[in-house]
């Protein structure tokens, strides 16, 4: 496949929202100007997004909704279900379990690790916070692809080795640091503070 | 000034959390190294990223901290506070108010809307929540330059609209839906399946 850009792959995530809407609502056909107008972008940009993947809808028509849908969760690898792990249970952490947006995305919370003895043992939307002594032990049991480090920024790089160690593929990141992993491996850094600063900074230098 | 490309404001960010740990722990100086390894670059970034603003550093000696550390401050337009407004008060939203980090870094939350009957008037770490209606009033008497927008994705445009109408020239928005804005205001958007979908794509795509 082409390499396809990451601005790409986030309009793709906002066409399937979008689609999964007009389902709900009935709707079977979608023109490309309804696509664009919910992605923030043009006919033009939503035909050229799509025919990266192939020939999509009929000229004058519009796209099937469902077949669509279907579409984009296989190029966006969302037909299937991934296991999920959470290092860190603190006030983000708390957040993020409690999103119903992962799981309805096949998104499963599978364990959510800490290292305070505080907080292990707790119970956390039905999971029991374990210890992060125990991330390579339960990773060897049940592997999971994609991670989620919602640590402080000191932690953040040892947890990543470990969890890299223990077969993760994919982590999100909210601890403010970089981190460093092997060319295999994706990270993607979430952070507000850094995107305020993002802000801030262009304000000031208008 | 020369345009700054946002990868190196994130790590000016990154690098400014750390002078000021390093702060915290009574160090002086620090080198590029140090400062590399922070931000997940090499030294010779740092010192490019940082050549961007002046002159910095002694050879051999490192950087004086907390001069490196104001003058980012500075960079980052972090030397004054911002009055920052958020639009809906739902679980996502919840945890931005209690995020400490916004506060401590000059982000001043100045007032939260909702237009749930049942919310408002409920008290939000010690903000009440206001109706929606009354944000061009309140904005009129009481400017803010920066809004998060935390609503549904079919509320989002609408609530960008009427904050742009209202003055706000710098929107984070939470929201699954791009939002149209005009040239003048700047928008960073964050969404948490969204930042999960492409981390699906990239193991997918393998």
């Amino acid at each position: 496949m082409r390499k396809i850009a990451e601005s790409t792959v986030r309009r793709l995530s906002l066409y399937l929202r979008f689609l999964e809407q007009s389902e709900g609502q009935g709707l079977t056909t979608i023109s490309s100007a309804e696509l664009a107008r919910r992605g923030g972008t043009t006919s033009a940009q939503v035909r050229k997004d799509l025919s990266f993947f192939g020939s999509f809808g009929k000229r004058g028509l519009g796209y099937s909704v469902p077949e669509l849908a279907t579409r984009i969760r296989d190029i966006l690898g969302l037909r299937r279900s991934y296991r999920v792990v959470l290092v860190g249970a603190g006030r983000i952490g708390s957040a993020l379990v409690q999103y119903p947006g992962f799981r309805q995305r096949g998104f499963d919370l599978a364990a959510i690790y800490d290292r305070d003895p505080k907080k292990v043992g707790t119970r956390w939307n039905g999971l029991v916070v374990r210890d992060v002594k125990h991330i390579e032990t339960d990773l060897r049991k049940q592997p999971s692809d994609i991670a989620i480090i919602v640590t402080p920024a000191e932690a953040a790089q040892e947890v990543a080795d470990r969890l890299v160690r223990a077969g993760v593929k994919a982590i999100l990141n909210f601890a403010p640091a970089q981190l460093s992993v092997p060319a295999d491996v994706i990270v993607k850094s979430v952070n507000m503070a850094l995107e305020l600063e993002t802000l801030s900074f262009a304000l000031a230098n208008r």
